[in-house]
């Protein structure tokens, strides 16, 4: 383990966090809040000043395998976190800092459940915690390779630790001119988004704060009532980010290089986009029926939004789906669960693998069967290597068992099974939101600290596709072999 | 597909199905219940004659291979509850055929869950109800298996097709010897059990059906009270013979064969047992101090009881313990879903996958962090074959996907979430009873007729291992390669 060259990383990190918080700053003084520009700016200056010190002098061994990787990636996340919380201790708006580490880590990961009760605070803290989303939106370290040059061709295990998705291999040769193609795509939606929606008649703050939840796909939003209280004009135009988000960026990569048959031929983007217009037009149809909106167009423009923030586990809401009928809502439930594409900055389990695991499943059937014919599994028309397949079956395994060593510690908080599963399901999957007392109209203040710690631990194992984190908590795998 | 040699068994299947009867049929001369009698008698003649003629002639070409191997597991099951569920319909106790089906299904694949919500019924059919489970505990195949004669060794495809567990295997070049030899046992168990009911203070018919229930790890009670209502020794006798029937009857096999070695070297047993009494302990650890009984003892008698009952799937119950603390609860929801060993009487995931795709999962963490270290995984010393892996991941990925798509047809209905969720997972997984509306308090009966049979299609599915009924509903796998 290079640990040399990870402490280097991480103050490294802890630099560019104080950079990314001169916004808030700003946000701040404009809004004339200097109580917190003053928070801000302390913070800033300490982050500042150890970030020198601690990368003044660099490693002269910088080689990074996959290991540091892994955990490097595990660290940086939670660094960037623990410095994250700050804002929100010091200017009071969380009871404790386990609370304001929870909101964080919620923020940072796209996750969006919050344990506030109240969400309209200081402007500037605000803009803190929408921003989060959209640092994490695209990932930290992803961000630090495009504006950093590394030796050696090192950086690459970073990306592949830190990437969404199982979809990023192609890309690895230029890692950090790709890395800087997916920031610049990330950087046009960002700014796109914010013009459509200050043509809808947000303000430029309100415009800004919803499209990093947007582009995030995040969640967190700036007053009580939510999404709900914008204009129908706003609300498609979320609506439309949002599925665009969800969407994996390597079909945006392909289009901007200019190869449109490698950006078309995607079969998880397909399956994404027929899963959420077909479930729209079916969930509209049944609460049309139900009469829960005047029109059918404004039932598909309710459901198509629903949908959306759900694939994309933004967790957004215009109507109250708890009142739909329960086959809506299960649909929802199962929506919550595969997620968005790989690759996007949508959570969840992701449709690719769901699709890999689909077509492994249907194999095996034949297999059994017909003992002789051995076929493979296609994704775009490829042969997947088996080793994927295998490292696909053993995600799922991870995930379920993560999944219940997590239900059985919260449970100790004495909730009820539909509470604590759902908190779990809601930030392993990065959703926001979930059921009974953590529902959109309730919040996650009420657990213990060590459930918000399993929680954390979840949603980040979530935003990170399990393995750093649970690399960084087996340190026997930190060694040589 | 070999149509003629499926037609043949399956009327054979009738034939036995009739034979069987004969049992409540004493039953309700001994008590007089001559109504039921005459409809046992009806029902033993119909099936002697129609068996008599279906397999008068022998097939020339008694070939089995997997895929009919496959379909005629799925259609036994299926045949034998049509016909199982006449006695229900015919004497009244259930409102419609459906009904009737559904509480025969329950009862052949040691399920549990009933519709009916007065249990107390007529001695005979309440005799056959109890005699389902124990029918369905070693599985109907393996005993036609035992019992006659068949052409080459194609009777292994069937063995394969129905035996729960992968480790069935080991015993395929004598399939019929080793039916014999497990029917034995089972029959061995189920004699001492009755026995030891009896020393307790039961009388004859409660023994008889309370072993019925708990050697092939069902759970249905002959009365509304449950198994509560009997005596502390009975309770224990109980206890004990739950936990022998959870264990892989291969254990038995060794031991009866001179083999302890063997014996002895079983991971999967092992982890059970550490499992059932290291949750036992902390359960009552817990509701001892929760006050819920006077002595530690007693804490540790119902705990036991209950961990027991969860494990193996039968569905028991001495206490409610919808009471005890949160972590109890879940700790035993979870231990629902893991089940039982393979190759034993009872249901649920088994806990040989579970150890598999653990041990897999570990190897591949391994292998993220270090790409040259390439592992087997090992059970009981042995390294297991790549294709059982796979097989066990697809394994996995088949029961999410039933999972998923039970959960959105049974919500057509409009039942919570948790009516539903656990609904299919006491169905899946062979448990018995849910939560909520399906909780032990409750029942089935308020589901529609779609929704029982579609948790009728889970009970099957759970008992027969998945494959059966899902390579009989796709029939473009019936056709040779």
């Amino acid at each position: 383990m290079n640990f040399n060259m990870i402490r280097f990383l991480l103050f490294r990190v802890v630099q560019i966090t104080g950079l990314l918080m001169i916004l808030p700053l700003i946000v701040a003084f404009i809004y004339g809040e200097f109580f917190c520009a003053e928070v801000f700016a302390i913070i800033i200056a300490a982050c500042l000043i150890f970030g020198f010190a601690g990368t003044y002098k660099k490693p002269t061994n910088q080689a990074i395998y996959a290991r540091e990787g892994f955990v490097v990636t595990a660290l940086t996340w939670i660094t960037i976190s623990l410095i994250g919380a700050l804002p929100f201790q010091f200017t009071g708006v969380t009871k404790s800092y386990v609370d304001a580490l929870f909101e964080t880590i919620s923020g940072l990961t796209t996750t969006g459940s919050t344990i506030l009760s109240d969400v309209e605070m200081y402007y500037s803290v605000q803009f803190w915690r929408c921003f989060t989303h959209w640092i994490g939106g695209m990932g930290v370290l992803v961000f630090i390779l495009a504006i950093m040059p590394m030796a050696g061709g090192y950086s690459m295990h970073i990306m592949r630790a830190e990437s969404p998705g199982p979809s990023v291999g192609k890309f690895v040769p230029k890692v950090r001119e790709t890395a800087k193609i997916l920031y610049s795509i990330y950087f046009g939606i960002t700014i796109l988004q914010t013009v459509c929606l200050l043509f809808t008649g947000m303000n430029a703050y309100e415009a800004l704060t919803a499209t990093f939840a947007t582009v995030g796909t995040g969640g967190f939003g700036i007053n009580n009532a939510g999404i709900g209280g914008f204009g129908y004009a706003s609300q498609v135009v979320i609506t439309i980010f949002m599925i665009i988000c969800g969407i994996n960026f390597s079909v945006y990569y392909y289009l901007i290089t200019k190869r449109p048959k490698e950006a078309l031929n995607n079969d998880e983007v397909k399956l994404y986009l027929v899963l959420m217009f077909g479930a729209a037009s079916l969930i509209a149809y049944m609460i049309y029926k139900q009469g829960a909106t005047a029109t059918p167009l404004e039932s598909f423009h309710h459901s198509l939004f629903t949908v959306a923030s759900v694939m994309t586990t933004t967790g957004f809401a215009t109507l109250d789906f708890n009142t739909w009928p329960q086959l809506a809502r299960t649909l929802l439930a199962c929506l919550m669960l595969t997620g968005a594409c790989a690759g996007s900055t949508g959570g969840g389990f992701k449709l690719s693998r769901f699709l890999i695991l689909i077509r492994a499943m249907k194999n095996e059937l034949t297999y059994i069967v017909h003992p002789k014919s051995v076929k493979k599994v296609y994704m775009d028309g490829d042969p997947v290597d088996q080793s994927v397949v295998k490292s696909v079956s053993a995600y799922l395994s991870m995930y379920v068992v993560i999944f219940i060593i997590s239900t059985l510690l919260i449970s100790i908080d004495e909730f009820d099974y539909e509470t604590n599963f759902t908190a779990v399901a809601a930030t392993l999957n990065n959703i926001g939101p979930g059921l009974s007392m953590v529902g959109p109209t309730g919040n996650f203040g009420a657990y213990s600290d060590l459930s918000k710690f399993v929680l954390m631990f979840d949603m980040l194992a979530g935003r990170l596709e399990l393995l750093p984190m649970l690399i960084l908590f087996s340190p026997k795998n930190w060694t040589k072999r």
